[in-house]
């Protein structure tokens, strides 16, 4: 591709090694452009690769793009139309002389392969967000009786932060028993108990990569977030063996050569058979990288070839509301034998 | 205004008292709907007010809103072009029938007067915004030398958090000499030492309104966030003294009839005099609420008539690069007899 413009700012830091909140990125013929204001200008010139031009704008971005394509006249460029909101496009692109062609999520689909530095990186943020959730297990095992999952929303945050040493990939999710029922539940008063189950859902970023892991425990004595979970209920046992198992299938099936959907059916297909078909509400995975949700999508209708470099989260879940949820979630590096849970 | 769709997250809050990251709003002939999808479904029966439906999507929250149009039939329906990407609007308004009128920010400029209830909200928050400055002051006297910016940063993220019970309005910022002379400075390993100037922008969420505040400081023994300072430095006072009249000067001229670019102009105007017109680069204020940019902007090309209800920022800056920036911020709100500093 040669000509296209970005203003997506995890996109524009995959080409430039910086971005921030206010920048557009094109690139014409080779040449590269970083447009900012001056609240960001500084910044850029010392971060960005050195074969990026950095442009400040006195006036917006957007207006300074135009200027800019008027000066290198390019026939066609490139634009993703999630990129841009409908107004922003239309300022971009009337009557400029510039053929723009739609290419939906091109930056996340050059980003669906990773390059060795980058599965380095994710390896490493997966590492660091594993010793959060260890760290986060002593936590609760030591403090944990009678915190409200607002308190312990709290700690998660400080924890999965290591002093500001990590970024979050999003915000903890923490919830005890019904409250897990809720996919993305906030953290509510509601105080933790011994028997409790209490589902967490975290990710750090490392150099921007993001981590993404999902446990679901049972609150106890020796609590910790390893796979291998006694609950006091009989049901919350068997559903939590059921997701696990589900988890199991999907990560087997996994090798170059085989459809997104057909990973997201092992688990779906698994689930469905254990009579919970309708409680396993959303997809098996998706893509991890930059963005915490990139390509492929792992779900029940996705055609996408698996190839070697990928990494994608494999999460199955079972949520009966009212009662309580179960998630269980790994990321995965697809090698060339298969895959590999970071 | 009858029948309008909404996307962002702020403005759904608003006419919702609930939003989560993945809905669409649409209120038709006074009928209210949230779109969403299953992981926020529960929450959003529990937390929206009740004379909105809730609409659990098993799609896309775009797909279902074309269906739920299609059965409703208006002949007109506002959006805000600066809501959707290019692609989402293309899908959701293709062949429907639906005639979509284009209102740049309208629920921005539904919220430009703050309600009674509002600006006690944004009080609030102001209260508790200066509170975590009050506190932060506190640690860096005690604790501050040789601590770098971004153990200052975690911490001020700390402090201003207050263990969850507030959010952040944005990321805070602090910045030592030089570092300051970037309006939007990233924390660095910088250390800070005695007779170092120190830059603290940090605003916090109370129910999701926003405060925000500014002070520029000398680092000493009796280190304090007042706007009374002496730096050590005497290029640093007087550009420090600079920017507080021209702060003063712009709250001074504040009143309703005024246009916006007055207030800016008084506060650009003083500072030109004093011979640093290029290094105040940025607008003097902007209105706060849910989003902590709201309007009116308060810019020297602004010719918004300013209202009592009005809420926004006054905050001059001069900034020499490579050597120290100052910045003054408060966030007021016009009364019939002026601004009051919250």
């Amino acid at each position: 591709m040669k000509n296209y413009i970005l203003r997506d700012e995890n996109a524009v830091f995959f080409e430039c090694g910086y971005s921030c909140d206010n920048e557009i990125f094109i690139c014409v013929n080779g040449y590269k452009f970083f447009i900012t204001d001056a609240r960001y200008a500084i910044e850029a010139q010392e971060f960005a690769k050195s074969d990026v031009s950095i442009i400040c704008t006195q006036t917006s971005v957007i207006k300074e793009a135009r200027f800019l394509l008027r000066k290198l006249k390019p026939k066609n460029l490139v634009f993703d139309p999630f990129d841009f909101s409908y107004a922003d496009f239309n300022q971009l692109s009337s009557s400029l002389g510039v053929h723009f062609i739609q290419k939906p999520n091109f930056s996340k689909l050059k980003r669906i392969i990773k390059s060795q530095e980058e599965i380095q990186l994710l390896q490493q943020a997966a590492k660091f967000g594993e010793k959060c959730f260890d760290e986060f297990a002593d936590f609760i095992r030591k403090n944990g009786e009678n915190m409200s999952e607002e308190e312990l929303f709290f700690n998660a945050n400080l924890i999965f932060r290591q002093k500001n040493t990590l970024g979050l990939s999003f915000e903890p999710i923490v919830a005890i028993n019904e409250n897990a029922a809720k996919a993305h539940a906030l953290p509510s008063k509601k105080k933790l108990k011994y028997g409790d189950l209490l589902l967490v859902d975290a990710g750090v970023r490392y150099k921007k990569y993001c981590s993404d892991r999902t446990r679901t425990a049972c609150f106890d004595e020796n609590f910790n977030f390893s796979k291998e979970q006694k609950f006091k209920n009989q049901k919350q046992q068997d559903v939590y063996e059921i997701v696990k198992q589900a988890q199991i299938k999907a990560i087997n099936i996994i090798k170059p050569g085989v459809k997104a959907k057909e990973i997201d059916l092992a688990a779906r297909n698994f689930i469905a058979k254990a009579g919970y078909e309708k409680e396993f509400f959303h997809s098996t995975g998706h893509g991890v990288g930059i963005d915490i949700h990139e390509f492929p999508n792992i779900n029940k209708r996705e055609e996408t070839i698996i190839k070697e470099g990928m990494i994608f989260s494999v999460e199955p879940g079972i949520y009966i509301q009212n009662e309580f949820g179960v998630r269980i979630e790994d990321v995965v590096l697809v090698t060339k034998d298969g895959a590999l849970i970071l």
